[in-house]
């Protein structure tokens, strides 16, 4: 096989959305499938928990007065613990899918609201989950989804808030706190720089804020997702580096395509050049997805996993690298089944889906094609994977070939402050040493009341998770000082005139 | 006449615009002859300033990403005392109406910019004056109008900044400080608190940010028009309250009419009860305008005037209150053409018109009826004018008749902090004692950099303007602590690391 073209390595560019990142050629892939998938239905949590499901009529635009629609935000509201009046109330800033999911995967909220007398309110972003502005048409046309922004979201969440505090009998002098994990963790700091008014502070989990051009290199990403297999296992990351080529190699004949769908348990057999790109958008797609759910227990976050993945996923890439190609890929294709088939229960392998179907891919990626920018690129080198430059007008014209849009490349910083947010105030921003996200968060102190919390042993916002004994000490001290500070805000409201 | 009905009184209530108030009934016999308005020559200013202008490519949707297109938006440059590089720019934030009237009228930041090496830089702001969206579809339907509102001039302005920081030899790490007056100083404080990372500080003078439901009480601001005739000139405000009821009694008869009409050399005689309550809302305007540029000179903001012109005017109407009705309307004809007609070349009163046409009206009624929703009322007792209630549904009414759109009342209140803005930072809040505007405005200091600067004896935004031999200390002071708070965010700009 030639060596790729620089367009067709740009097509499996990485196109990371917050909790996962596709290749490009994997998101035109999945494209078709993917409106399907809104509304499954949570994962079982470790808790039992209640809350009341209520739906608030939201205007379709916040920023324009031609278009008058409104829709149903879901929000999901648990008020056992809550102190009226005034008592606290700690908001979800909903991300990119279900709000039920997040609801069942952020145990942190649900374990210190006794403590806080606090109110949860859980509130389901637009566009994803049931929150469909224009129901099945929403994800149509470039026209139907011109309200899906993040600003729009904000200006829900404030408006929702001002409303729950007008009709909610004890609420009106409650200060409220805005959670949020990966893009819902962005979504909480900004929420507190752009409406100070309506939220007290924010807890932004594994935000990557700055992941935006100009803000941090593009590579830092896929380093931390190396150093996690690196450091998991000897010669982890050295082996799945070589895998690229192992591929490329034996998928150059049809017996060699036929061997590797058959190694990997494959739905669908690859049968092209286009396959094996796929495949292998798929594979790397795997190794993040790893490092962000690196938890030191048995999880299900996107998907069944055993404690310390990588590290038994390292158990099958310890070898020796003088080994064949087909041996290494054997070892590969064990690898790639820890995340996959950990129950035993999977029958085959879908190149077409590397996570839970609860997020709202689709939603992502349009958010990606429009504000939410973040350049990733790999050099081979200090990363594991295949090296990709960064090309934003490649990645600009796939944009408007699938929504008829074009990226902002600046916009993000301009209206969020980029480096230039040491004017806020009241913002943790926690994040996980092992998380390739730290690689666009806030992982120093900006100012007394713009802090960083660094969970060394964390992956993605493992400190919003429930509590677990086989936490390590570092999330049990995050979470203590989180909520210290969440009583620090609180007191700070009642101690004011 | 019998007393006038419910409607009829709403349909007269005041729709005030940031430097100018108008009937809604007044609105409408305007509505048709206001788009030709636009682009009108500057008036003469008092020295000779010189600028470059500048056309620079907006996007007409910020906040969505269907609309791809751009406009033209006009920027004024100044740079002959910029002291490259690195010097702070003093910005000014464009209000609702030509820039190169509000840049001829802001002898405040030309007299400082030696003092402080600044560039100055005025951005017209968009559907007003050249810098019209859709050229001369701008106004033509509500589809058209959606994209004129104060988050997408604020926008705007960022990205402007952002640009002309990164294309401007020696701007890159210029401070910038937003400077307005009137809804120019809304924006100038909203500017800072929306975009901290854009501008370092912000000055806002006679700037209402409180003028919004719920905030303050709706009759402050005709309480303090009247105040300023009453303490210009025995009687006066007495005379003008009795002047209503004196209307209503000469206008019930059809030579009454003609009187009135010759009296006040009205350019279209009144006819029927529609005329005559447009020409009551004339004469309100008429001194409400006088209220606000009650200045200590000759000036010619709105309409060539003396200085102090409410003395003058009063002199007129501060004789004893027993007079017949047509000696007190006489009186008020002569007192009103002190403001139409002091140079005396005015050869009839035109009740279309109250001042100056570089202001963008229609611009600025549609923002009234979307989101800058401002309450007034009166009560005849505290106030000079006749009772008129607010009524939000009627004003929704109107303006869904008028534009086909709704006002959001809390909006505002929502996305701009209300009265919870003590999280910001480095916004000055001047203000006049005579200044009807000062009812909405922030009148106390708030915190350390949040800070009220209060002009007893200035009118609207009299601290912008060139300074004046009569100048009251007062004026002459607040500049002085303006240009020293200045000079202090820059400081710590350049000591920031």
């Amino acid at each position: 096989m030639k060596p790729e073209s620089r367009t067709a390595v740009w097509d499996r560019a990485a196109l990371c959305i917050l909790t996962l990142c596709f290749s490009s050629l994997h998101v035109i892939a999945l494209k078709s499938q993917l409106f399907t998938r809104f509304g499954g239905l949570p994962y079982s949590t470790e808790t039992p928990i209640t809350y009341e499901t209520i739906y608030f009529d939201q205007k379709i635009d916040h920023f324009g007065f031609a278009e008058e629609g409104t829709f149903k935000q879901r929000i999901l509201l648990a008020a056992k613990y809550w102190q009226q009046s005034g008592g606290p109330i700690l908001f979800y800033t909903g991300n990119e899918g279900d709000i039920t999911w997040f609801c069942n995967n952020t145990g942190f909220m649900w374990e210190i609201a006794e403590e806080l007398g606090a109110m949860l309110v859980f509130a389901e972003h637009r566009y994803y989950g049931e929150s469909l502005p224009f129901g099945q048409e929403s994800y149509s046309d470039s026209k139907h989804l011109n309200y899906l922004t993040s600003e729009q979201a904000l200006a829900d969440f404030a408006v929702l808030i001002q409303n729950l505090k007008r009709t909610l009998p004890g609420a009106q002098h409650s200060p409220v706190i805005a959670v949020g994990g990966s893009y819902g963790g962005m979504l909480a700091a900004w929420f507190r720089m752009k409406y100070p008014n309506i939220v007290v502070g924010a807890l932004a989990s594994s935000a990557p804020i700055w992941q935006f051009p100009g803000m941090v290199p593009c590579g830092d990403f896929y380093k931390i997702v190396t150093q996690d297999f690196a450091k998991s296992g000897h010669n982890c990351d050295a082996n799945i580096r070589k895998s690229w080529k192992a591929i490329n190699n034996v998928s150059s004949t049809a017996s060699g395509l036929q061997w590797l769908s058959e190694e990997f348990s494959l739905c669908n057999p690859l049968k092209n050049t286009l396959d094996v790109m796929v495949f292998k958008s798929w594979l790397q797609e795997t190794w993040v997805n790893l490092a962000m759910v690196d938890y030191p227990y048995k999880a299900n976050f996107l998907q069944p996993l055993p404690p310390w993945p990588i590290q038994v996923v390292c158990k099958y890439l310890g070898f020796d690298s003088t080994v064949s190609d087909h041996q290494l890929l054997h070892n590969v294709s064990q690898a790639a089944k820890v995340y996959y088939n950990y129950t035993g229960s999977t029958s085959c392998l879908n190149t077409s889906q590397t996570a839970t179907r609860s997020l709202g891919f689709l939603g992502w990626f349009y958010q990606a094609c429009t504000e939410m920018v973040m350049p990733m690129c790999t050099d081979g080198v200090q990363d594991m994977f295949e090296p990709e430059e960064w090309n934003f007008q490649a990645f600009s014209d796939e944009c408007n070939t699938m929504f008829g849009v074009r990226p902002r490349a600046d916009w993000a910083g301009t209206v969020y402050g980029g480096k230039d947010i040491a004017s806020h105030s009241n913002i943790i921003f926690s994040n996980g040493g092992l998380d390739p996200w730290s690689s666009g968060g806030v992982t120093f102190n900006i100012t007394d009341s713009l802090v960083s919390i660094m969970i060394p042993e964390g992956a993605h916002h493992l400190d919003l998770r429930y509590s677990n004994d086989r936490d390590p000490p570092s999330v049990r001290a995050a979470r203590a000082l989180e909520v210290k500070y969440f009583q620090q805000w609180i007191k700070q409201v009642k101690k004011a005139p």
